[in-house]
């Protein structure tokens, strides 16, 4: 027997229990976003700001960022042009017809070979000129071949918007360049493009000609885009051009370049790149930039038009430079036994690490806190990394490099 | 009886038409892209250089653009902020705290809400603003419900991310106000939010907190996000509140809401935008906005966030301005027989053509041509908007608007 009251308010209880959710249904973010791992840098930034000081100050070389100011002349620049009226409303898709003038005149020069300003497309740095190429080759589902390791924003661009990565592993015996077999063996009826990174981010590996010759021709067989993201591209000998694939014949059918005025001029925060190809998919990129953001941000074109005729001899000291920090890498690295450059390159060194077994990530957040040298673990460039750390050795002096071997031993 | 020579050099080009195409094949592009529109503004840009100003100046009514200069010292601090050597690296994906802070402080007082600045997400512009949105929150494959007519580059974002777009007619009966009913007949299984414009581009309709809530709550009854522009948000009468959405105890699970710097700081040329939605959105969309750019332009957002707080009566003084320019618009209606104000708005108004039976993009493209009036044909914004043109009358002073009757009669 059940009192009466007791009776009712458990038939009450059991009612809302089965009628009313408790938590109203929140809908679902795109899992291809929410699988996504966390932006690396700030990851490692974090780990950084644990280190107590006790070797002496940081030397810090996780994110590619030039280690030294831009020219004073091109901060004067930027500020004219900043408070310019005339650059206030929205402008070509393209890009600054000044800016689209200079770039195609130096890149010409660079390359040997005859490109004009309407084969290029300015956007708001090199991922941004990424992420335009790969739409504009693959719709959702369709494949891209990567190197691995590769840049991890490559990945996860790829990853958002549906596109599939196929991987080919450089190895580190043949100085992290990958042979045409291994990607020859990945391509299937769905890869639209073959993208890569020269000089390459993580590992420094140039491309030769040769081997970008080799890569064009693959791509030739198979009808597929090659992009090359040269963001690095300055750092090299000027002497010598980076390749010739410009001056193929019907490298409009095929070829996207891509390249960053970031580390050139040192001005990341004003967010410019640009996109070198055909007209066709010089038309598509406007397309989808127009979707993006209407245009790249105005007024620093300006200035950096005038930066790319008027500032060549300062870029050729930062090159030297440059130069000088590598060399200054190579002799830290020099007789250390435990510790191996497996690359170095134009901006980076990929380095071996003694701890077998350890991940990446556990050795690089260790170095940080414990001995004050901040680097990318190799395990955000590809799934089989653990042995590696990146170090963008471009943002320290030499002097600050020469430290880095005490702190290693 | 054949020539020797004759036989062989026929022989010859047999083989070289059987073996060697004349053509290599050319991979294809995304016929996602490819089969986009062209960008309409430089479309319609051209038509009004074939002006010859027999009428006197165009009267530009094409791009929503604000129609005077920014503030003095909003140009100074552009300036100062763009050579600041501090501002040159990489920033915050997020935004710079300074913006994020003055904006989220601002906001709270629009809404009154409070909305803190781990709420907001700075982007470059708005219309990337709305592709942050629509990759966080549907893959390609599912749905976004837009109304028409729509803002073209909400559309064609969509198609190139692969996002289907499910289309609900406003009608110009209703005040261009969708129906919850009609939106309701679209949703199926694939439909993962409601996107709309509020004061809308390109009618200029408002739509009431009422209409917001009801909105809202289908959302809630669907389980999906709600995305509203509100980039013409400032132009709205600033005693009202333009909707109660972010007083909504689980508005954090659905809202996002898109603004535009653009308009009312008249810096376009700057791109800078923001996103405003709960912390699982903002997670999603700096993972979103670090493949897309890594950050926003970073000097700029500096400037901005000095505006802000520092020029709030210039700002009331503007919307008194486009306030007098509707007016003008109004009064240069009134009266007509043959052109009529369908709508009118913050920024925009929505008019009908007399000409039945020719399309808006023909009709437009005389006008600009032989009137001197420049305006967008309501065809760039739907399937079923030829009777209609956008005139985006916050371009032109009172004045000339003014001249605006006697160049359609």
């Amino acid at each position: 027997m059940f009192l009466p009251g007791g009776s009712r308010r458990s038939r009450t209880m059991t009612v809302i229990i089965l009628f009313t959710p408790l938590v109203r249904p929140v809908p679902n973010l795109n899992p291809l976003v929410s699988s996504l791992s966390f932006p690396p840098i700030p990851i490692v930034q974090k780990a950084a700001r644990a280190y107590d000081g006790r070797h002496g100050p940081l030397i810090d070389l996780a994110q590619a960022v030039p280690g030294y100011p831009p020219h004073t002349d091109l901060l004067a620049w930027l500020s004219e042009t900043a408070g310019n009226p005339a650059l206030l409303g929205y402008g070509d898709i393209e890009g600054e017809a000044v800016l689209l003038g200079a770039y195609s005149q130096w890149q010409s020069e660079i390359y040997g070979a005859s490109l004009g300003p309407d084969r290029v497309h300015i956007t708001a740095g090199c991922n941004q000129a990424f992420i335009g190429a790969a739409i504009a080759v693959a719709r959702p589902g369709d494949s891209i071949v990567l190197i691995e390791p590769y840049y991890f924003n490559h990945d996860t661009s790829l990853s958002m918007l549906g596109i599939h990565r196929k991987s080919v592993r450089a190895d580190a015996d043949n100085g992290f360049i990958p042979s045409i077999g291994a990607i020859e063996d990945v391509i299937d009826q769905g890869v639209r493009a073959v993208a890569l990174v020269t000089p390459n981010n993580p590992t420094g590996a140039i491309y030769s000609p040769e081997d970008l010759d080799a890569l064009y021709d693959l791509c030739v067989r198979h009808d597929l885009f090659l992009i090359i993201d040269e963001t690095y591209r300055d750092f090299l000998d000027a002497d010598r051009q980076p390749h010739n694939l410009f001056r193929k014949p019907d490298w409009e059918d095929r070829l996207v370049s891509l390249y960053s005025f970031s580390k050139s001029f040192c001005i990341p925060g004003h967010r410019l790149g640009a996109l070198t190809a055909g007209y066709r998919m010089i038309e598509a990129v406007a397309k989808i930039m127009d979707n993006l953001q209407i245009c790249a941000p105005r007024p620093a074109q300006h200035a950096l038009a005038r930066a790319i005729t008027d500032l060549a001899s300062w870029r050729a000291e930062t090159v030297r430079e440059i130069e000088h920090r590598r060399k200054a890498m190579v002799a830290a690295f020099d007789g250390l036994e435990t510790w191996r450059l497996a690359a170095i390159g134009a901006y980076f060194a990929y380095v071996e690490h003694p701890f077998e077994g350890r991940t990446a990530e556990d050795v690089a957040a260790k170095l940080a806190r414990e001995r004050g040298v901040s680097c990318l673990p190799g395990s955000f460039f590809g799934s089989d990394e653990d042995r590696f750390l990146r170090f963008a050795f471009a943002n320290a002096d030499a002097e600050r490099i020469a430290h880095l071997r005490e702190r290693l031993v």
